[in-house]
């Protein structure tokens, strides 16, 4: 018996040791990704190219092309295994000549107001659209006034975004309706236009774009949508309810042409063991092109290339087989992240892992999660060895719009949480510009992706479980 | 025995009610503080006005005494129990004319550098001062060039601040020796002046002032200090690998004065049950003289006016005296939290806790707290409270320069830790600016302090433990 006791003593002295080395190991091989990525991060600087070099990257522009062999051939310098586009037709659609509004406050009086075309809007008559404004404060509001009140008018839709959420992309989703339906259901009561309040939470003269759709709506039917600045919204409607009748004219050049080849731009380090399962992380190549782009996704796609690097600078070989891939089209129409996990299924592709940081280049606070409860059980207990880094959440619900295609089976999703506080400040706006993206920020959220990663390579995440994926986007 | 259990029961069910009950309404009570400061907060208005209307605020200077008056004038509406004003005499010094400097790059060649005078530092003499540079990591390096080489010359402290360290005050902490002591060391090796590298992580052109002392040299043997901008350390360090005779010009116009009158501002909500024991909430009213002061510490100025008028907002009573104290000369002397602490202490007065913000007005992350183990136990016991907010920062350590006087017996110190990535981008240069300050965040840091004041208040900090303060600043 005594020798059994000792068997089992040494057992657990031997499981303790070992635990204790990963334990260390994982530290060390951790600070090493976050000091290499604040010390000699290229982050920084492949990201001031995609925003100052290139630029606006709207799909099917120059800009996105440009950004996509910029990208191929970043990757190409960092001595991949491989390097590749993925081909993939893309809705192009021009906003033309600058837009211009004015509401009429009087006789020969007139005040500009700041708007932007809204992404896949039909351009006003040559002319211009004016007629008079009913506010409302959503959809649901249309059949509450009728067509009776609504007809031959422009809608505005102003609902702002709540100011007492504390995550700021709840706020965002709980108003993205006015913006993205919100002209397909006014059409329905016959109004001329819609203008919606920006999706912003700060007052300014941003007017902030973003994509809509008219769903099946035959092209005849469809009216003009324009985002309004939060200062001119609010101007907006502080006049409407002295001046009932006030119209607002407003001329928008846009244009949807055929769909044109882009690609999503990949690269690889093949797996050195399981080199058939595949970890991705991602951020987007298309931006909006009022800005250059730089939260909305240019951080998530230097970020993205950046985890190869620092596998590489560390010198980090990883088990399974690790993808960079950025998305081409997420802002309106996701083709690329369709694309790709169409491809993905055709070739039966096993991807254990996606990871997605497409929530600006903020200080990174942690991760949501889509995950069965045995996978998320295992993820949370590497939770303390970010601690150091002031890495907190880690809750359920998470990835991101370009890799929820990939969605089922045991694909555990990930997106990366930076702070969120300002991150609608920006967000489709003129001032998504470089300036605005804090280097160590950008090469905090790089080096918290790749320790992530890191650990999902080392320890795996296959479950026993088969069905039970918890957590939404 | 029947009924013994009877009571048990009976007894776990009321404690689990009431300890249900307490928690239910301190979750409420702090939603209804975070709904208060980010629906109708008062914190980012003030701030408009005392950056963008008052300005600069150096001790001494007529920004602090416009200061002085709006702030008690803004807490005179708030109908506290008092308002007062405590006098302090505290040191005026004054840049004067804009400081100019270049380095000699050639024969009648010359390329200006951006410099700032350090606060404290005499000027050089009216015709600049000119000499050769020899670089240093650090004060320790003086003692290994010795006299015979820095004789003559003036010193260049290029040590930067480590960018792979996560929280960046201890970067500031490794590297501000640099800037406050230089200038008094240099010196006893016959330096003719010093330029120190900015305190910034980041590489711009804004130079960064902050204090100095000379200590108890004579003015005689003191020597001008100066920052330059980290970009044109960058260029002094490489031209001068190249040009080893390279000479620097400057010239500061700084002046000491005579100490002046001035005044720490206190408004004070009387406690309803033990008005003797006091708790403060306080930042700095002074700035540096660059920018307006609205991170260093505007932020932490009306953050602390709306704790008070968030209580009084929510309709909750302080059972404890809760004072605002708007400390004066935090920047150059520390004579307003002195002054206080002194005045406490002659009265006898009962300090039980003391909250600080002069960390920037960026998103809160938590508090650090310089209190015993046990007080210590207590605070963590709050700390699920602050998780809806995104609160989860609770350390040992902490507190403030101008609290840290009111420091000893069973005062519990505590500092709010917002985040701290773009902190040193701002500090003590031109640009810390209200354009910098995100409305949202500046609340939330509100809100957070509010909400601990609160729980303070309601449970308290006593403790049996006499001794045992743990913890530094």
């Amino acid at each position: 018996m005594k020798s059994f006791y000792t068997v089992l003593i040494l057992l657990f002295i031997g499981l303790g040791t070992s635990a204790q080395t990963n334990s260390t190991e994982d530290s060390l091989n951790i600070r090493k990704i976050y000091d290499m990525s604040l010390l000699n991060g290229k982050s920084y600087t492949w990201l001031d190219h995609l925003s100052n070099e290139i630029g606006g990257r709207l799909s099917g522009s120059y800009g996105a092309e440009q950004a996509v062999e910029y990208t191929k051939a970043e990757l190409e310098k960092l001595g991949l295994d491989k390097v590749w586009l993925q081909p993939v037709m893309v809705p192009k659609w021009t906003r033309g000549g600058r837009e211009f509004a004015y509401v009429q406050t009087g006789p020969g009086q007139t005040r500009n107001v700041n708007i932007t075309a809204l992404g896949g809007s039909v351009a006003t008559p040559a002319g211009g659209t004016k007629a008079e404004v009913i506010e409302v404060q959503g959809i649901e509001q249309l059949k509450e006034y009728g067509k009776e009140n609504i007809e031959g008018k422009i809608v505005f839709y102003n609902r702002p975004m709540r100011a007492d959420l504390i995550q700021t992309f709840e706020a965002y989703s709980g108003c993205v309706d006015q913006r993205y339906s919100g002209a397909k259901e006014a059409a329905k009561y016959g109004a001329v236009g819609v203008i919606v309040r920006s999706m912003n939470l700060r007052l300014d003269d941003l007017p902030h774009t973003g994509s809509m759709s008219y769903g099946d709506m035959p092209v005849k039917d469809r009216i003009p949508a324009a985002a309004i600045s939060t200062n001119d919204a609010e101007y907006l409607s502080g006049i409407l309810k002295i001046q009932k009748d006030l119209e607002l004219y407003f001329k928008m050049n846009c244009e949807q042409h055929e769909d044109v080849q882009s690609y999503n731009v990949i690269g690889e380090i093949t797996g050195t063991e399981t080199p058939e399962e595949i970890m991705v992380v991602g951020g987007h190549l298309d931006s909006w092109d009022l800005g250059d782009g730089s939260h909305d996704d240019g951080a998530g796609v230097v970020q993205s290339m950046e985890v190869l690097r620092l596998f590489k600078e560390i010198g980090y070989k990883p088990k399974k087989t690790l993808r960079v891939v950025l998305f081409m089209n997420e802002e309106n129409g996701l083709r690329g992240g369709n694309k790709y996990a169409e491809v993905a299924k055709s070739k039966s592709e096993n991807h254990v892992f996606a990871l997605e940081s497409d929530a600006g280049g903020f200080t990174p606070r942690g991760f949501g999660f889509t995950s069965n409860d045995e996978q998320y059980e295992k993820i949370l207990s590497w939770k303390s060895l970010f601690e150091p880094y002031l890495i907190h959440y880690f809750h359920r619900g998470g990835g991101g719009a370009d890799i929820s295609p990939l969605k089922g089976g045991n694909t555990v999703l990930a997106g990366l949480r930076p702070d969120s506080q300002r991150y609608f400040d920006h967000h489709h706006a003129a001032n998504d510009t470089f300036e605005h993206v804090n280097k160590r920020e950008l090469e905090l959220g790089a080096a918290t992706m790749t320790s992530l990663v890191y650990l999902v390579d080392k320890y795996g995440l296959e479950s026993t479980a088969k069905d039970s994926l918890n957590g939404t986007d």
